[in-house]
């Protein structure tokens, strides 16, 4: 089956991940574009600056993907869910948690699917790494997630605001693997939380999460102040073995030292197969697990004071 | 069917609360306590200092009621559920929403019923409140919760650690009426935490709430530094009337003016009664909306530094 989809939000992720993601796949069709900028493809046969205007005109379409920034998500894709349009929604898929309980009552009240999606999950080594964790138990984790906020973000003001997650933009792809291939839950049990002083959010993180299971050493380390290389890696040990690392994000993976799988990444054309599937068999998926995660580090987090965050360094904005 | 009991944690609110509640429904026998500090009712049969050896020692427990810091409730609740108890879990029931969705979990595997309590929705005002607004509008909501934190919280010092929740302890109470009365669920929009310079836990907090309607006008004030009078106030107004004022914490409501409930606070009994059904029909009953605005609130909040807090006023710690 072929399914019409409409992008809400048509900026960089859209431009580079959804667009080229729904043009490889043949079971989807783009048929309308909803862009506060007027910004649109050329294949798209309706455009829209207002999405409410597309989803009352534009009644043949079956689903919406949700491309805007975060703050502005769940009125959009409750507004969606109630025109009786399917949702796919970049990650994180809304501001809070109650918001995003709120899109899981209506995607059951409307009967329509609701997809969160986390595209790090979307890579073959997590699923490798997943499958050689079942059943075993984990006696140590590290998170390491270190990169240049001004190379990824450059003089974007959002980031920093409050609800802006900071570090946590980057370090929910991290907490999504995890989440994804830990063989039992697991919860933060103490956090640092880094502020710039002239910051809403935090630059970086040290995390202690918990298994409940004792003498387990499970750490996770976030950092937006990294220059030079980047760092994206998960390191687990296994009691009695094996040793696991995913590297690049999740998409290179070795166990005991050897590497068995390297892969560039293919996120997207994922996500957009996974929505396939779900739309056949008209099954949401609600995975609120990563953003929970996040929330918990915020609620029981010690807030610590570092120095100013200047968008250029050395000078003062 | 009388239903054999054990507290676990026997400090200031089991002692005020649970255990005359206990005593007072005739359909519970308190046949157990462990207590770290090793203090006990006269009529506990059995007495502990590590729960552990209670869940194992006393197999005839049908449920354990959790009234220890929430920092330990859900390796507690675990443990319990996993040895074949019902649990009760006094407010919040767990530090973190993760912690609080494995015993969802380990609830629904257990088939036992967890049971969480939020001990403000408990009066009669509440009740009538959430019936007068069932299908209503609401267009203006003040929340008011201003109490003396020297004088509830003399020298505790776990409230004002990170993950003590501070002026939310008491603020929960305030949003678990909220969140029961409302006809529609409610968002935090917007929220200002307020950290003395000395604290790793707000003293104040102002919040915008949301509910996806537009022109609401929905706000929440939490203070920790009121003197004198203490404050715990609901005051909501519906599009067209009536006007609602729930006061003294919900057990003293009026409409338009007009004494409608005015009833000595009877909270731990209606817990009780509520277990009581749970159990008779085996049926969980895990609430988590009133902490994941609580989750919410700090996760989106904007911290603001205010003068540092002593616990004598004038008198540095």
């Amino acid at each position: 089956m072929v399914y019409r989809i409409g992008i809400i939000g048509f900026g960089k992720i859209a431009q580079d991940q959804h667009l080229p993601a729904i043009r490889s796949n043949p079971n989807f069709e783009l048929t309308a574009v909803a862009s506060q900028r007027g910004l649109t493809p050329d294949e798209a046969r309706h455009t829209f600056t207002d999405y409410r205007t597309m989803l009352r005109e534009v009644p043949e379409l079956d689903a919406v993907a949700i491309c805007t920034p975060p703050q502005v998500r769940h009125v959009i894709a409750r507004d969606a869910l109630e025109a009786g349009k399917h949702v796919l929604l970049e990650k994180p898929p809304a501001a809070t948690l109650s918001e995003l309980e709120d899109l899981r009552r209506i995607s059951g009240e409307m009967r329509k699917v609701a997809f969160t999606t986390w595209h790090a999950q979307y890579n073959r080594g997590v699923d490798v790494a997943r499958d050689t964790l079942a059943g075993r138990r984990v006696s140590r984790l590290l998170v390491t997630w270190k990169e240049d906020v001004r190379h990824w973000h450059p003089g974007q003001q959002w980031i920093w605001q409050a609800g802006g997650f900071g570090v946590f933009d980057p370090g929910i792809n991290a907490l999504s693997i995890v989440t994804k291939i830990m063989p039992v839950p697991v919860f933060i049990r103490k956090a640092d939380l880094l502020f710039p002083a002239n910051r809403d959010a935090p630059i970086a993180a040290d995390i202690t999460f918990s298994t409940g299971a004792e003498n387990a050493d499970l750490r996770g380390v976030f950092d937006w102040r990294q220059t030079g290389p980047q760092t994206w890696d998960i390191e687990i040990d296994c009691e009695g073995g094996p040793r696991l690392k995913l590297s690049h994000g999740g998409s290179r993976l070795e166990i005991d030292g050897s590497l068995v799988v390297e892969e560039a990444p293919e996120e997207y054309p994922g996500i957009y197969r996974r929505f396939e599937t779900l739309l056949d068999e008209r099954r949401p998926e609600i995975d609120d697990a990563p953003l929970r995660l996040v929330a918990d580090a915020f609620t029981i987090g010690r807030r610590v004071p570092v120095e100013p965050f200047e968008d250029e360094p050395g000078k003062a904005s």
